[in-house]
């Protein structure tokens, strides 16, 4: 079935008592960050934390009586497995979930509380899929395909719906984009009813597979990277969604670690709210200054989940107070006699910031035996404070060796 | 003018336009959680971040124009601040601001870009609050007083009206003391409108400050101690705060900072919520399972603000997941020959707990100079899992020396 418009307002209205008509409020304090009237749609607060519920849900919802009483399978180290474990539990489809071997053991564990029958299988996802299709065969089970199934990018559409009800006068749709079945739901819907709202998709850098298939017209495999934004981290596109996206999408922009990793740290100390790398890539965009011409506009950006392992987070925050210069990290020289760490407290403090941590190197700190490195992590206001940091410590004769 | 059921409903038509009527919805995970149907008022979500704009407001625009024209006086190093600060703005009511000297910059900066004049003046917060004073009287300023103000007080209870409504068949309110300003208002309100919906506050054990002062039936003040829950550190309950309260709360429960900090994870985590520590004590207060009697009841959660410092919340988040057996730290002792670590690491990874960090100390190991402890930081699932760890390892022949 392809993915139209009123498939779309199909999924919508098959969906609506089991998935969360997510809020949209407008955000005053990103709106103030970025110079536009940002919107939020807040897909994070899911039950299962992100919009992959929409896709599976309507996909479910689309099988046969045969079909749904012997079950689906699906690969999928992430939301996608939450999603489907959730719906199919509430509407007593059995799921088999395959997950790589890298699975945080918390996804593993909340599929399996959700009742899903969860294989930890294959030391990557190609190798977890293939497990997952032979199992498809053997069992007879249905595979539901996590961002290419037509029925899920219709699912995944039914945001735009939302939106355009929302936020009737809305400008842009920022989303971002892995494997572009949210993009191209989203896309097709916009753009049949709104076509003047622009919609604006944005990669990681680090796993830019659109922007190839782009180049290539068809959908390539790219190289393996990490990126914080794990959901975006699809190396192939899919082959419905691609033309889908690539015909209805507007623009498309990349995005790199740092500005996701201070996008993170804006809605968590701005907005109150919790998103993983994924879902902060579309702010991370704007605060990159890659969307000036949403300057003034009203922007909705789609908040798609909210799953961050916490030990990330917490990572990440510190990462984006880094990206923020509000903690920084260096290594001076002091004399190794009594009193020259003292003397390089004092200036700290005098300078205004305010000490973390610091550590002594003596092995790896050059040629003069009388002198240790002392590697210092201090809170700072903001990189100018970090400037005037180095040129004070410089001048009090504590050089800075090394950022 | 008294704190009464009147005065909050005046309080809730008169801040209407200018103050977020913050949702309340059901939270699955919450509920699954703690037992109950718990339901959460977050004014986190405020614009300056708590609640604290409640009574700002309605304090402020119950000035008389000559007041108002000469402008307002606190001393505050938090949200009261933030809250004045920005209504003030609003209302073109001139703010002053007295911070003590160790109020987090973020905080000044905000304040001032909110417009107030802010003072950074005094080692504590008395010192503060004295400077306040006499500002106040050499330029005619108004006080208002943070917590103890009726107007504060009043304006703070319009929380519970609107609790009442959103959750028309509540069982329980829980909400943090600190001064008491909100415990009272709420419990103002909620006892006159329907007296059989329980009233709990939880205080933080640390700053216990209401309990001292049931005890003596007046406030008094108590010792200063550190909290994650900045918010409810005060050291002596409003005088007019503690009456109102003790006549109409039902409960109050005291929550230890780890149970704290467990709670602000889960907030995090399962709610993809940003809560400050002081909003985070009545959920914390569940977990501990100091509040057996709401296992299945309707459960309002106040959570008052979200104004943590992100560094902060980065440190929680790892002492949140340490209280959770999901992170912990181990000494092992090892040989100092190659191959020492690399057997270590193989058991560890094999009792299935993934390594984050090791240090090695060879200075501080005992009196055996061929061994060496490993400080081990490792993930694990929970505390059964590092119970199995420290037999496992210890079965390998690496006993752990202090966990």
């Amino acid at each position: 079935m392809p993915v139209t418009l009123s498939s779309i307002r199909a999924a919508a209205r098959r969906i609506a008592d089991g998935v969360l008509l997510s809020p949209c409020p407008e955000s005053v304090a990103l709106s103030e960050l970025t110079g536009a009237r940002v919107f939020c749609k807040l897909d994070n607060l899911q039950c299962t934390g992100s919009f992959k519920e929409r896709g599976a849900r309507n996909a479910l919802l689309q099988l046969t009586a045969a079909q749904r009483r012997r079950g689906v399978i699906a690969a999928s180290a992430g939301n996608h497995a939450l999603g489907l474990a959730y719906h199919g539990s509430l509407l007593k489809i059995p799921v088999t979930v395959v997950m790589p071997d890298y699975a945080p053991l918390i996804k593993v564990t909340t599929c399996r509380g959700l009742g899903a029958k969860v294989l930890v299988k294959g030391a990557d996802f190609a190798a977890a899929r293939a497990h997952a299709d032979a199992l498809t065969e053997k069992k007879d089970l249905t595979y539901v395909h996590g961002f290419d199934d037509p029925a899920i990018i219709a699912g995944q559409g039914t945001m735009a719906l939302e939106i355009l009800k929302q936020v009737p006068r809305v400008d842009a749709i920022v989303a971002p984009i892995g494997g572009a079945g949210l993009i191209a739901g989203l896309a097709v819907a916009v753009k049949a009813l709104r076509p003047e709202v622009q919609v604006i998709g944005v990669e990681s850098s680090a796993t830019a597979s659109f922007s190839a298939a782009m180049k290539k017209d068809r959908p390539v495999t790219i190289p393996r990277k990490s990126t914080l934004a794990d959901g975006l981290a699809v190396l192939r596109v899919g082959d419905n969604a691609f033309p889908l996206a690539r015909d209805h999408v507007d623009r498309v922009v990349k995005v790199s670690e740092n500005w996701i990793a201070l996008a993170i740290l804006r809605y968590a100390e701005r907005e109150k709210t919790v998103v993983e790398g994924a879902a902060a890539a579309p702010l991370g965009a704007m605060l990159a200054g890659k969307l000036p011409e949403l300057k003034g506009k009203r922007v909705v950006l789609a908040v798609c989940g909210g799953n961050i392992d916490p030990a990330v987070l917490s990572r990440v925050i510190q990462r984006g107070l880094v990206a923020d210069g509000r903690l920084c990290r260096f290594r001076a020289t002091i004399s190794d006699q009594p009193g020259g760490l003292a003397a390089l407290s004092k200036t700290i403090a005098d300078l205004g910031a305010s000490i973390r941590d610091i550590a002594h190197d003596r092995m790896f700190s050059g040629s003069d035996v009388s002198a240790v490195h002392a590697i210092c992590t201090v809170d700072t206001r903001d990189h100018a404070h970090i400037r005037a940091l180095h040129r004070g410590l410089a001048k009090a004769g504590f050089p800075v060796v090394k950022g």
